[in-house]
């Protein structure tokens, strides 16, 4: 028997129409959704069949799916109320770019097996070069070896530059102590991060198979120049081979800054890749005021920010820059016959820059968002959200049962309960959580436990941060009134 | 200044309708457009603004650049006449639902931060899994440990699985000889694939830092269990460690397949995890005429094949089953505060399950995809692509200056001119690239040099491949005319 025949292009429009529409107003009505939904572990199996259907099923069934089965289990992160993490960007420029991406659907693996995917993303990296000011070596305009690209997340990033920096070194090692074998010389490396970075860095070097050592940062939760320089000269001293360090702009726990001036000189001294992590903060780099938190990146190796987390383009778009991509080329490089092309060397093979073959057309998204929003409206974007992590603040330290426990410096506040005990800030998250208003997750540092919220939602305004806050006191109230 | 105002709702709805007819027009009409673009490198930069607009681009400005900027540039994968790689996935179903997984936006690196976003994964890993009618101890609702994951690409799934072998390995081997450092044994570890596998088999090696031996295959490109098991012998008797060995159901050159059956009874016995990457063909296993190419998987620790290759769900969606996730879970596992949650335990947090830590709502367009399409209407499909390319295999063979190289089972038909020099097929393969009608990769295997036909449009039906045929054949004459 012939199957029912599949969705075709009039019934593609229309479905496609609807679901824009739907869209639109799911976003626009966001703020009175549950902004953490109640369901358990197990909840979504039992709403729909067991094994996929032999025919088609009809469009008003999968669309009235999406509520019924959908929905229940979504964590809406652009919910106004919604202050867990970091925001992830979300923005109707960025979704119809994705539209159009996912039309093309090219795989663009090398400049020939789409040039416009390969081209865009050189041009658009060093648009969005140009508004962070990011020194002229890492962008592809001022003609030297540097350049962009676009990754999927800023984990990878963080471990493409890891792997880089263990090829350059290997490379090194080899030239000025032959006679070590390539494995002595792996576990003689060491790399260096914050006790503050995120754990991503952690995980790249489990992944990478080398050692990484995480030094303690400093009162303000910021490692510095001196501290690494020490690690360096004891690992030295060691017999080991220092070659990676990690410098943070926006920790994950306080969104505290490393001091970048400090440990570029160090790592310019000691000859050790200097990656910056700034995925999320670096996205206050297109405002000026924010720029001095980035002194000294001229003596980074690598540099990674996240637009799909304050810069309105849709996940995934994580963007790093390489001042010499080369290392990272030649340790990636496996060059089959049906992946060569006529013009390679002419512009890059993306291919050889990341962990995955295979990519998105994801300049789209870049090109969309910034050409529909404009870099003043972007600006405002990140100006507004400070100014609303400013006016929480405020509220917070006005209330003298809490203590703010880090510097607000973007969009992210971090406060908890007085007193020695932190026991009262775990029941009251647990609290705020359960009752579902509102959503935070807590983080601890130096036994410390206190909850952050983040300022997430483009839709979230001032009224929001208010109620926020009332949710906040309210629990406060509830919880201190029970003991 | 105040900028001009970001797009708001009204202005999404109407542009994002404007695009979904774009699409539809795009896709309906792509046999129109040449397949692969005549540009030089470079071509792009020069159309374009050096720097990103301060104010807001007009919506039509950016609509009317798609066609003067971008498609000028653009490789059209779905032209029924690209015949290049293998196919990646374009559908109206995946198109739509990543519509929607664009406006949820959320980041489901744990099952809190979306519950919904994990669990229909965990459910449409199952649906899949019973459509390959795979063991189910790949499959979470046979209650055991196994279950499925999403990954971005099967470069990534061959990565992660060679990261848990790493990991058990490590594990076992420090048990057995606790004298050993830990370096000692990375160093002793020793991964196999057959000499057809894809590059990023040997590419995962390079990044895990691990040796990869490359074994020959036999004269149908089929990696055979006598010889993975000779050299694991080998290996142990110098002192090595085997630990990993890839299968490849359907190789990047010739779609051939190892011989499962035997690799796994010697990964059984030798207790070496094996890996099967079926990144094109695991599609086809959907028909159960196919299945017969996947015995022997039973005794796989980990099964990967991309439904955005050949199964219509668009780009990222490589779907991967492993029989005991825990080797992986642990080799990954970095657990700040700020991921926590009450739950832990209860459900997958797939973070720990992949490289990068944030992660899309990809399970949408495999929800989509299988539901609009249907089972029976997905086997059409597969069986369609594989009928189209008997037809093409049929009119090279009609013609005697050329011959088949390998086996047609699935979309792949690899041919060349006959006789000892690889020259004539060389000029063949550039003539037909020039002119821009058609495009094909080539691939080389033990010094003879072929030419790749993959069928991989969606739209591609038998009056396209008689063209595509006529074109390959009316090159040749060209190209034999004139020596």
């Amino acid at each position: 028997m012939e199957p029912r025949p599949q969705m075709e292009v009039n019934e593609f429009k229309d479905m496609a129409k609807e679901m824009v529409d739907y869209i639109g107003n799911y976003l626009e009505n966001i703020r009175d959704r549950q902004v953490l939904p109640s369901v358990q572990p197990g909840y979504l199996r039992p709403l729909i069949p067991a094994e996929a259907p032999e025919s088609p099923d009809s469009w008003p069934e999968v669309m009235a799916d999406i509520e019924r089965v959908i929905m229940p289990g979504v964590t809406h992160w652009h919910s106004p109320r919604f202050h867990a993490y970091f925001p992830t960007a979300n923005s109707y420029p960025a979704i119809v770019a994705d539209m159009l991406s996912g039309a093309i659907a090219c795989i663009g693996f090398t400049w020939i097996a789409s040039p416009a995917c390969t081209e865009l993303e050189v041009v658009m990296l060093d648009w969005l070069g140009k508004m962070l000011d990011l020194p002229p070596e890492f962008l592809a305009c001022s003609g030297g070896k540097g350049g962009g690209v676009i990754q999927g997340t800023a984990s990878e990033a963080t471990l493409v530059a890891l792997l880089g920096a263990k090829a350059r070194a290997l490379r090194n090692a080899k030239k000025e102590r032959p006679e070590l074998a390539e494995s002595d010389i792996v576990s003689k490396l060491v790399g260096y991060a914050s006790d503050q970075a995120h754990s991503s860095v952690e995980r790249a070097g489990l992944l990478g198979g080398v050692r990484l050592r995480l030094l303690p940062a400093d009162d303000n939760y910021a490692l510095r120049g001196d501290t690494l320089k020490k690690a360096i000269e004891e690992d030295r001293a060691a017999g080991l081979i220092p070659f990676y360090a990690v410098a943070t702009l926006g920790t994950t726990c306080t969104c505290a800054f490393d001091n970048l001036e400090e440990l570029g000189r160090v790592a310019e001294e000691e000859k050790v890749w200097l990656h910056v992590d700034a995925a999320y903060a670096g996205s206050a780099f297109i405002c000026p005021e924010f720029r001095h938190l980035m002194a000294g990146v001229q003596r980074a190796d690598s540099f990674n920010f996240n637009p799909h987390k304050w810069m309105l383009v849709n996940f995934d778009c994580s963007a790093m820059w390489l001042r010499d991509p080369s290392d990272v080329v030649d340790a990636f490089n496996v060059d089959p016959l049906y992946l060569k092309h006529d013009q390679q060397g002419s512009a890059p093979d993306y291919r050889h820059w990341q962990i995955p073959l295979g990519r998105r057309f994801r300049a789209l998204k870049l090109w969309f968002v910034l050409r529909l929003y404009g870099v003043a409206n972007l600006q405002k974007h990140i100006r507004g959200q400070v100014k609303l992590a400013k006016e929480f603040e405020e509220m917070v330290r006005a209330d003298d049962r809490f203590e703010v426990v880090a510097e607000v410096i973007c969009g992210l506040v971090c406060f908890r309960l007085k007193g020695a005990s932190n026991e009262p800030s775990e029941a009251l998250l647990k609290r705020i959580n359960g009752h579902g208003k509102i959503h935070l997750v807590p983080s601890k540092v130096r036994d410390v436990y206190f909850l952050r919220l983040a300022v997430c939602s483009r839709y979230t305004n001032s009224e929001d941060i208010r109620q926020s806050w009332d949710e906040v006191r309210t629990q406060a109230d509830e919880l201190l009134a029970a003991k």
